[in-house]
């Protein structure tokens, strides 16, 4: 390649550019020279450096999430990508337009078996992406890139894989960039309107309707549609149920918000219509006896993924539409019909789930306790606050006393991809720096990417990071009860005991501001002082060992 | 399943003792409430609890590569195996017989995508496995994972994937233990005599022979039949190049013991026959002109993979064999033959070896210097001073330096899997109590595995890390600075600072005792602390940030 050419590695930055792409969170080796160079002229373009890949995946997850727009990671052949992908699956589930860029040596060097090659790097990002594809030859990069953006924005949305051998990104590359606007997805899908007539006359007949508001609500900019929704129909509103739970999709604060979906509730159990909007339906943790839908109700699914309906359990009506759109259909189509007249139950529905606080763990002196945490931390939360969650064991009490206002006061995991929220909780900051982000992790998924730390302090990302430090994998303790074997009769739980760790000081050596409390009434000044510094902090609270969650 | 039976969680543990494992490095979730129930009743087995996968994997493989032995992790569905594949990766090309456990859901709930499912989660340890396998029936436990185990110590050994779902693992599993005395192979291959007879005439009649040591002479305990053959022939030794580099086949201690193979060198550039002894020929680090042979010299591949012979490129003799059956008969054959006179520039070849520092680092005021370092850790390795090198830019220095006497004075990887030293170091202490372990790390390849330091903490497992701290991915400048663009001539380079981490605050944070060094001379007396200390230690040593590598 001549000085004059454009290299490939240039034409891949110069196609970013087109599509609006401002930074690329990375962890780079050296097949990643000629992008890296393209951007040394671009001083516009960001190149966040991230120390490991689970933490350059999931900022751009977390900034994908917060922007709605395209977030690219760029990683360094298999053992990068590898090293990625339990939080690339947190992309998935949230479906995240994440393009996931991997340099890998070059062609003759793959067929050589050579340094970092194995066969078809690609095909182990297949269970997280919507598509994977190396790219052949260097003027195709552009047109490669292209369709891999373009495809990542395409609903259902979610992560590509692009492959960017060394030989094609310095090689050159004449090919022009292709016009974005001639390829960026804007169609939205209206419904089908039978099943909305459907659903109408369900729901206008219904007694006890149940409106359920999935992920997808917030991701489609429904909210307001699914309030307006529910005031017509004078309906209760949940959340999805903890364990499918990414983002809310009704406000807390709302009046007809009634807490989380669960068939079990006796408020949920005596539902006979049940709305699911932009739910996953369901994700399940342990084996099922039934579907989680109270008996003899009926069961309308509204998603903009036809994938998804009845792709476990049957629905009695499905529609298939971008939920805005249907949402908006569905509450004009009950204008022409006679609706219910107003469920007067739905006060005491939303005072019977603020009342119940769940299953409490036990007082004990000297040590504090993870309901006194999540009380104190939803004090804390403010209209602006963006709440990351990312912890196993206090999960689900988190999610059930935090304020959830849609879009971005809340955003959590059903992946399973421990640590996801020390790389999202950046990506979500830096998406919207006008909010405040507090990612609240346990000490075990705090393990998985303390990577983190380092890029907040190293760009002054002022994330505040609140880690309930238990100095246990309580969750594997509470497995071992569930099991109700040997461990449990001997009071001897293997793989449960974490202790030892101070992550205060781990934090400090990432240049982090950090602060280690030992009760739940020190969490105002802590934060007082985490607010009043610039730059990101850390709050480590210390809680029981042996409370191993509900 | 009633309290009077088997599970089949209870079954996988039998089968590993009968093995003879004692202990699972793993990282569990509640898919694993079985297993971990049942070796509460086996106090003599040991479950090493690492906060992060990589770990598990890396331990694995040090504790494999230290006993010949199978080793095991044990990890939490397929978002576990994927934070350990990078680590596989090395547990791959050092041939570990690392058996991969990893507990999945329940079959109904895979069926269902449940929570923390994907498809067919062993694809993912494809390309670093030799064989996965989803256990289906209860019963089939023992025989399945007593298949796996002696498929991993099979040659050519490597790691072999099993998933094990959960409802298997809690049912009633009635099927006896196999006997592994039936099944443990034993088998060593024998030469071909006519590619021994070949060879032995290319060697008698060559005028300057070479033998190259390659790793699989240490795991077959082939070390001493190589001497000997060496001494017989009066030929020069060098181990395998840096790229491939696993762990020594040759004393660097011995007289024929002449440095690093490396066809440019002038003294290895007019050898006219080279042995290949157990090497793998090549892994390429770039795409090369021609095969790294010097022009004109016969090649003879000997090597236990029959795979590895002529993979790449042509040999003139290729010999399939067990390294130590095939050096023997060599040897024996050579005894009948007119021997070469010896050669008198083996003391040269050697000299200049070791009087070839390589190229050096500037010295530069204020900054200590990785040449520095390494001389200063080359006096304080002892013979039974085990040194895990997992260094990126200082990996060639170090390799060139640190004495390498097989089988165990020098591990390494050529796998590419950065921070694979931090667990592999573990697994080689626990492997060899009496030898002492020194893990030499840079900053960037630390990052890759910190969690590593609490399990030195948790177990007591006495290693001493050094972390060469240059603040800086050099590998990544080093690659701008060959790409030779726009950030070369502007001398920025992005994806290059990692600066401001103070990793002995880190190791504290952990529970190891830490100390930050800024010279080199200050190396022997932290060294001294660090073996006082009982427990594990990490030195931190500060050096120039823009040095970027040979």
């Amino acid at each position: 390649m001549s000085e004059s050419e454009r290299s490939g590695g240039r034409a891949v930055l110069e196609t970013l550019l087109a599509w609006g792409v401002r930074r690329v969170f990375t962890c780079p080796g050296s097949t990643e020279a000629s992008f890296l160079d393209a951007t040394v002229d671009h001083p516009d373009f960001e190149v966040v450096l991230t120390p490991h890949e689970s933490v350059a995946v999931s900022a751009a997850d977390g900034y994908a999430r917060g922007t709605g727009e395209l977030a690219v990671a760029y990683l360094h052949t298999h053992v990068g990508l590898a090293n990625s992908l339990a939080h690339l699956n947190a992309a998935r589930l949230a479906r995240s337009p994440v393009v996931v860029l991997t340099g890998l040596k070059p062609a003759r060097l793959q067929s050589h078996r050579g340094f970092t090659c194995v066969p078809d790097t690609g095909r182990l990002a297949e269970p997280y992406v919507k598509h994977q594809w190396q790219s052949l030859r260097a003027d195709d990069l552009p047109e490669d890139l292209n369709r891999a953006l373009r495809l990542a924005l395409t609903e259902p949305t979610g992560p590509v894989w692009v492959g960017l051998s060394q030989d094609l990104m310095n090689a050159a590359c004449e090919t022009p960039v292709p016009d974005p606007e001639r390829y960026r997805p804007r169609a939205r899908t209206a419904p089908d309107p039978r099943q909305v007539r459907q659903a109408a006359e369900l729901l206008a007949t219904a007694r006890r309707p149940l409106l359920v508001a999935g992920a997808e609500v917030a991701r489609h900019g429904a909210v307001a549609e699914l309030v307006a929704l529910s005031e017509r129909l004078g309906a209760p509103v949940v959340n999805e149920d903890r364990r499918t739970f990414e983002r809310p999709g009704f406000p807390s604060s709302h009046p007809n918000y009634a807490g989380l979906y669960d068939a079990k509730r006796p408020t949920v159990a005596d539902r006979d219509v049940i709305l699911f909007a932009g739910c996953r339906c369901f994700t399940e943790f342990e084996v099922p006896g039934r579907p989680d839908v109270p008996d003899g109700s009926r069961v309308i699914h509204l998603h903009s993924d036809a994938g998804e309906i009845g792709a476990i359990y049957g629905v009695d009506v499905g529609i298939v539409a971008d939920e805005r759109l249907a949402l908006a259909r569905l509450r004009s189509e009950l204008d022409g019909q006679r609706g219910p007249a107003g469920d007067d139950r739905v006060a005491a529905m939303r005072a019977e789930f603020l009342a119940d606080s769940g299953p409490l763990p036990p007082e004990r002196d000297g040590v504090e306790n993870v309901a006194a945490v999540a009380e104190a931390l939803a004090r804390l939360v403010a209209d602006d606050t963006t709440v990351v969650g990312d912890a196993t064991t206090t999960g689900a009490i988190l999610l059930r006393r935090l304020p959830q206002d849609p879009p971005h006061q809340h955003h959590t995991t059903s992946s399973g991809s421990l640590g996801w929220g020390m790389g999202a909780a950046l990506g979500l900051k830096l998406a919207r720096p006008e909010r405040e982000v507090i990612a609240v992790l346990g000490d075990g998924a705090f393990q998985f990417s303390p990577q983190a730390l380092w890029v907040a302090a190293r760009y002054r990302i002022p994330v505040t990071y609140v880690v309930i430090n238990n100095e246990s994998y309580a969750a594997v303790a509470a497995a071992l009860r569930r099991y109700g074997g040997t461990a449990v009769k001997r009071g001897v739980y293997p793989g449960k005991d974490l202790s030892g760790i101070d992550v205060a000081a781990i934090a400090r050596g990432y240049g982090v501001f950090a602060q280690r409390l030992h009760r739940a009434d020190a969490l105002p000044a802590a934060m007082a002082k985490a607010r009043a510094h610039p730059g990101p902090a850390l709050i480590e609270i210390m809680t029981d060992p042996d409370y191993l969650g509900p």
